[in-house]
């Protein structure tokens, strides 16, 4: 007695299937009812469109349409029947209504009226039954798929690198310490120290900030790779770009360099804008007016110049800008803001790290593009980037992308044994920790490259969610892991 | 100019391009020389096959050939030859040869000489290289896609739910903590407790056991869901079973019941084999053989009836066994090893928990086929599991496989807002922190089910890979961080 015979509304959008009998469940949106008649908008989660239903109060009981109140979850047989109404196509006449999971309208917090995102916040576990939401996993869970699908169909390999490490060479940021021994009471050695060969490792851990330096091991045995798991920052940043948990891809090529990383970069990046648009079309609609409606309560100059879904497709049908680091700088300070002193860190010369102020004007005023900055400064970017024959540079890539700020990091990586010893001894990193990392240039080393995708920043880019919060369904930050 | 010319190996193979001028470019697994012609064996990960190189010492130097050694990473430019020798359809004739990276026979440790499984752990960094852990790695790559391609099919979302939690009420076993206190010296409170309110998230937190239960949040918004993310147990168990970090797939189904979980978990199943088999031909075939060699030195009666191959054959091709536990104990009690005390834990009497002896045993001995194990005492299960009618037992399913044992352990869920809380009280788990679970029963709650599979395990089975430690690419386990 399976339990399970619905049809999926949206598969019913696609098919009407007019004049035969179906079962559909969901939970109800909106009831509008008069003496005659009431409609039930029902909502299933397959799709963001609301299916609806009439029900007859000589058929349906008051009692049961009493309970069909917004957020109760209904199982409702009855026949498809051409709709007479506007706005939908076809409609389910109800022969019986079984309220599944009745919601008190004193007390469901969903009531068929705008709530805030930050309201919605604080109820992560009911906002996804909100049309925003729903929307917003729905692609999300359509970007992930391109990921895969992407890298499969070029002979990538997924691999699962660890989360819990032992390294942190990286040094891409503050970690979170990972322990089974008490906090606050551990066991010491003799000179007092806590005795971390009791830890569960039998040693310091941490959690993963990035997983490259494992997926170059995998890149140099499978020639590409990449990977898709979570990464964590434990840094102090209650902004609307980061979280402490966050879902990064990384994918890790043998045999390329850096010219060869970025055709693959932007190509990856528009072939998950296509799909979301031809996979979500739907949604993203829903999203563009939630976006615009958004934007009317900004001053003129701040709303988008596009609307969203003409935005997606100007990404993905244009070139990106490729300009060296060098270049950037010389824009840069030639710049009206520059000039007239609007940037907050004013660019004097060759050598500076570029702040998100930079980057937005790079993007969204000089090119109005995405851009691809190239060949940084050795100075300010990570030890295994590949250095370039003026000895200053490295082969070093940045993907910007206009609202969002830099979307991909990635380089070249530095292949020659005695090069990347040197770099790691000026910069510190101890090398005898890292015997493994260095064994892949020690034993068949080859040219090879890789960068890494911030996956809810691609969400947001796709959405248009203006919060990092909003696009991940339990998000992590300072003081919040609610859920 | 772009380095990335090559054609991959794997196309190569599919289509030979006879007469062609191509660049291949990999690693030297083998290579024979005489003096009028040198043959190497160049394998790029892109498949299992390796492709023969054939150089003339009139072209290509000695220099340049005495580098070629077993590891070394080489990049080939040549045309592609019909070969004369057995082995292979084609060959590639070098023009030229360059060496991307040597690895010095001296201290490379991959000779082309059987290594064991133990010594390869300790380089789990090289041992990608291999055609045993390549072939294991493109095969776990091709069940995580598949994964992602079935759920995607059938409109179930993917969903990301948190790695760090600071909910533990599964009580699925120890956790690790996470923090950024300092472990031995963390601020206190005024009465010398440790001040978690001054960690990072301001209260204790670890990482999750399971995505279950936000998975069940997300699955009452939109029908049905899964997850594929890490998942971890600091448990001290060094067996052939175990990890400490590990990934689970957790597909969590509105209007679903025990039967429709069961349908979807055996579909599921058969899909991922029925997957491996047609896109892992030649690596299941290397494995089948790996795995015959291996079980040569056991004695007659450990090994395995059937090839690799077959086994999966059988699996995809078959119903699974679905029985009751109590049926199951009935057949336990009237069982040979336990008339004859053969079993460590003698069964007795229904409810008694079921212990790895035994489920192999119904498995291997009695049924000789997978085994879905339903309706358990609902002492011996979670909080969570709905309540059957007879008051004992609970709509708890658990799939055995031969050889591994639990796959996959799921059930349907307690929609029921008074029997939930009733149970939960009874084994004392935390309502008010809870709030935010109950609120799904509150407000449209409905019948739904899920399960999980351990990835691992899966992997295990179809690759016949007898530790869990050889298919997950650097495994966390008591004591062992590394990489």
């Amino acid at each position: 007695m399976a339990f399970n015979n619905r049809v999926k509304i949206k598969s019913l959008l696609e098919q009407p299937l007019i004049g035969a009998e179906v079962t559909i469940m969901g939970w109800v949106r909106t009831k509008r009812s008069n003496k005659n008649v009431s409609f039930i908008a029902l909502n299933d989660g397959s799709i963001i469109t609301n299916y609806q239903v009439v029900a007859d109060p000589n058929v349906i009981s008051e009692e049961i349409l009493k309970k069909c109140s917004t957020g109760a979850c209904l199982k409702v047989n009855g026949t498809i029947v051409e709709s007479q109404g506007a706005g939908q196509a076809a409609e389910l006449h109800a022969s019986s209504i079984e309220v599944l999971g009745e919601a008190d309208p004193e007390k469901y917090p969903l009531q068929p009226k705008k709530h805030s995102l930050e309201f919605l916040r604080e109820i992560a576990h009911l906002r996804i039954r909100t049309n925003t939401f729903s929307a917003v996993f729905r692609v999300r869970h359509a970007l992930a798929y391109a990921v895969h699908k992407y890298f499969n169909d070029k002979g990538f390999f997924y691999i699962h690198t660890p989360i819990i490490t032992a390294s942190d060479a990286e040094g891409a940021g503050e970690t979170f310490k990972v322990t089974t021994l008490e906090i606050g009471n551990p066991p010491r050695t003799e000179d007092g120290a806590v005795d971390f060969k009791q830890d569960f490792f039998e040693r310091e851990a941490n959690l993963t900030v990035s997983g490259q330096l494992e997926g170059e091991l995998a890149a140099l045995a499978l020639s590409e790779i990449y990977t898709f798991g979570p990464t964590f920052r434990a840094e102090n940043s209650n902004t609307t770009r980061h979280l402490a948990e966050f879902w990064m891809i990384e994918p890790e090529m043998a045999f390329y360099d850096a010219e060869d990383n970025a055709d693959l970069a932007e190509d990856f990046l528009k072939y998950l804008i296509r799909y979301a648009l031809e996979n979500c079309e739907d949604d993203l609609k829903f999203l563009e007016a939630r976006l615009l409606d958004e934007e009317k309560s900004k001053p003129a100059d701040q709303r988008s110049e596009m609307g969203l879904i003409e935005k997606l497709k100007f990404v993905a049908d244009n070139d990106f800008v490729r300009i060296t680091y060098t270049e950037a700088i010389d824009i840069l300070r030639n710049s009206k803001p520059n000039k007239k002193k609007k940037f907050q860190y004013l660019i004097e010369s060759w050598g500076a790290d570029l702040q998100s102020e930079h980057e937005r004007y790079l993007v969204e005023k000089h090119f109005k593009k995405p851009v691809i900055l190239t060949d940084y400064p050795k100075e300010i970017k990570a030890f295994y980037m590949r250095q370039n024959e003026d000895g200053k540079t490295v082969a070093a890539m940045d993907i910007l992308f206009p609202g969002i700020g830099e979307i991909i990091g990635g380089s070249q990586r530095e292949e020659r044994m005695d090069k990347l010893v040197q770099r790691m001894e000026e910069m510190d990193i101890p090398t005898e920790e890292m015997w493994w990392f260095l064994d892949t240039r020690r034993f068949g080393s080859t040219p090879h490259a890789g960068f890494g995708l911030g996956f809810e920043r691609m969400v947001q880019f796709v959405t248009g969610m203006g919060n990092i919060r909003d696009v991940i369904a339990f998000p992590r930050t300072p003081g919040n892991a609610e859920f």
